[in-house]
């Protein structure tokens, strides 16, 4: 990462990092701040971080190299992607990073967060810095003149990413711009994708699964069933539960799949909706309108390769939860997009999938996630994460 | 478009209504130069083209119009996309436009091609000026001298996009930098995904379908079968071709699809090869693993709706062609990104689908264009077009 301090640098990072590690690349995020309170202790004034501050500079040198010597023992161990979260705002300081990746055979990518708005640094600054073990205990109108201090000191000596500095990708005023050089990894596609979607919009988010199905009464698994009469009173509360949680007057955005019962679950809500088929259940290949214990019965072999890894595991002509992960990029990338509140209507797997990235846990967990029927998860969003409530609606 | 001559806008504007129109966006070019000839007659000298030609800008002022005019017609009847190839150098110029797509309520984008490079411009001039109606019987250097005085006067009075001009996305030396603006529509992000991986190599590419399979045998359509014996010796056959036809030591990328069938065709190259799931057949669904004349018989439904319309026809719980063309994007992509020889190892539907998307066929024709099995479609790239040889290898 690159750029002066309280641009969204952390924010994007985190984005970055969620994604890819949704995406089943191994991806790990090393903060600088955490590096230096582990390092130093909070609590520097904002002299600490002048460029005329010889002994800080030394300090926060060794800040870095314990940091970058992390990142790369990860590099050379598990790890596929380092995201360095720092400022990197100094031609001298990214010549080290670069130095150091052709040592060790590291490709590196810079990601440069750029602000021009005053209104979003000094909101970023209040919401954050302020709160930060750097300031604890102190005044907040005293952290905030620290605080942009701190920023000046940076700004003295930022020299921007340039025509020399290989790949990178700038994101602008919060997306509103990018800039893009050599951005012709696979990697870097991803985070394009990602950072053209990324429009900063916080907004409410509920998630549910269709109402009861006849297969579901069945305990079978896929096809396109309707909804059980069960399921269509699921449909009813559930059109009732949004009118009175959404914002009153403001707009609702209703995604489903493509398939019958979550269609018919959302046709109760009478608002228009937007039906994607990368929201279909997973494709349970040959398996597709089979029972549990039928599959356990005629393919015993799958029924044991299922059992033993549920996330790697692809149904015979049908997806794995990998393959349901990879396919629901787009849906991923227009949520970060969208900026109303949003009630998507999925099925079990697809919506694990979708969860997964949304509380960034590790997509090995997605098959083990609890998404149950006839519950309506509500996700508020808060700085970095998902306050979640569920509601039975049963 | 907008940029200076000779920039490369007409490969790129046939980019981008290629894609969109495969896409399914009913698209459609508008080539200034081409309403000029037509309105004017050709072989203007570059005096023509002068800004401080009053003359000569009231003509391309009315050569304008009558394009702009036919583009709102279009965008007004059947059109989505109107894709306007012009310089559109001037801000005065621009303006024009936005304000006609304001009062007719159509939304703008501007692609700016850039290009540093003297190199490229100087080939651009040579492959594509010099030979047009432009110059015809002229001598070879006076015209790339009058297009070279033509492109200073344009250069004159250039002035490049910038934060006023809303949406946008600059291509800047062949895809090595590019630049956004506000391009947060569907539409723009599928531009910026094509425009980053469109790096202007030119390669030769050889498609095929896999070796006859078991399922071809007996007339069973999908699956996941593996080669019969004569399919086996149609992948050997294969590989001496390939041995015999890629450039003496140059590399070769092979790319599959996940299925058997295809897997081991291009395991007689004896190459490292990547697999692809989007190159995998078209999903028949509930129809997979049955012949037509069953599916006539159980389905007779579905078969009489397939007839009806092959290229929108969805099997039940299946694939339609459209859907194929989405989910192949990807491919696509990578091939534009890739700058060596190709060769791609597929099956009928999808290889359909590739094939109209690298020979610029309407989508809604796939279903009837001709891929047969043990037979190599060489494509190599002309200026804007690609050359066909086909191989029976039989």
């Amino acid at each position: 990462m690159v750029g002066l301090p309280a641009r969204g640098k952390t924010f994007v990072a985190r984005k970055i990092h969620r994604c890819l590690r949704w995406l089943g690349h191994d991806a790990r995020l090393f903060n600088a701040g955490d590096y230096r309170r582990e390092m130093l202790g909070a609590q520097h004034s904002h002299e600490f971080f002048s460029p005329d501050n010889a002994e800080g500079k030394r300090a926060r040198l060794a800040v870095a190299q314990a940091a970058l010597d992390d990142m790369f023992a990860f590099l050379h161990g598990p790890g596929e992607v380092a995201i360095y979260d720092a400022t990197n705002t100094t031609r001298a300081r990214r010549a080290l990073i670069v130095e150091r990746c052709a040592r060790e055979r590291v490709t590196p990518l810079f990601v440069e967060i750029i602000c021009n708005d005053e209104a979003v640094i000094e909101a970023t600054i209040r919401e954050t810095k302020v709160r930060s073990a750097d300031y604890a205990q102190m005044d907040p109108e005293a952290a905030v003149a620290d605080f942009r201090a701190r920023i000046a000191h940076y700004a003295s000596a930022y020299e921007a990413l340039g025509p020399a500095d290989g790949s990178y990708i700038k994101y602008i005023d919060v997306g509103a711009q990018l800039a893009l050089q050599r951005t012709d990894s696979e990697l870097a596609h991803v985070l394009v994708r990602l950072l053209m979607s990324l429009r900063g919009a916080r907004k409410r988010l509920w998630l549910t699964r269709h109402g009861e199905s006849v297969y579901n009464g069945l305990g079978l698994i896929g096809g396109d069933p309707e909804l059980s009469p069960k399921g269509l009173g699921f449909a009813k509360r559930l059109a009732r539960f949004m009118a009175e949680h959404r914002e009153a007057g403001g707009e609702l955005v209703v995604w489903t799949s493509t398939l019958q019962r979550t269609v018919q679950t959302a046709g109760q809500l009478q608002m228009s909706t937007v039906a994607w088929r990368e929201l279909d259940e997973i494709d349970a290949g040959v398996c597709d309108g089979m029972s549990y214990p039928q599959i356990e019965h005629e393919l015993p072999d799958e029924f044991v390769a299922r059992k033993r890894d549920k996330y790697r595991y692809r149904y015979p002509r049908g997806e794995s939860y990998q393959d349901v992960i990879q396919r629901l990029l787009p849906v991923v990338l227009a949520f970060e997009q969208e900026p109303r509140p949003l009630l998507v209507v999925g099925h079990q797997a697809v919506l694990r999938a979708f969860y997964a990235y949304l509380t960034a846990q590790p997509p090995q967990k997605c098959p083990h996630l609890s998404i149950p029927l006839h519950t309506v998860i509500e996700l508020t969003p808060t700085l970095y994460d998902m306050e979640e409530r569920r509601h039975l609606l049963d």
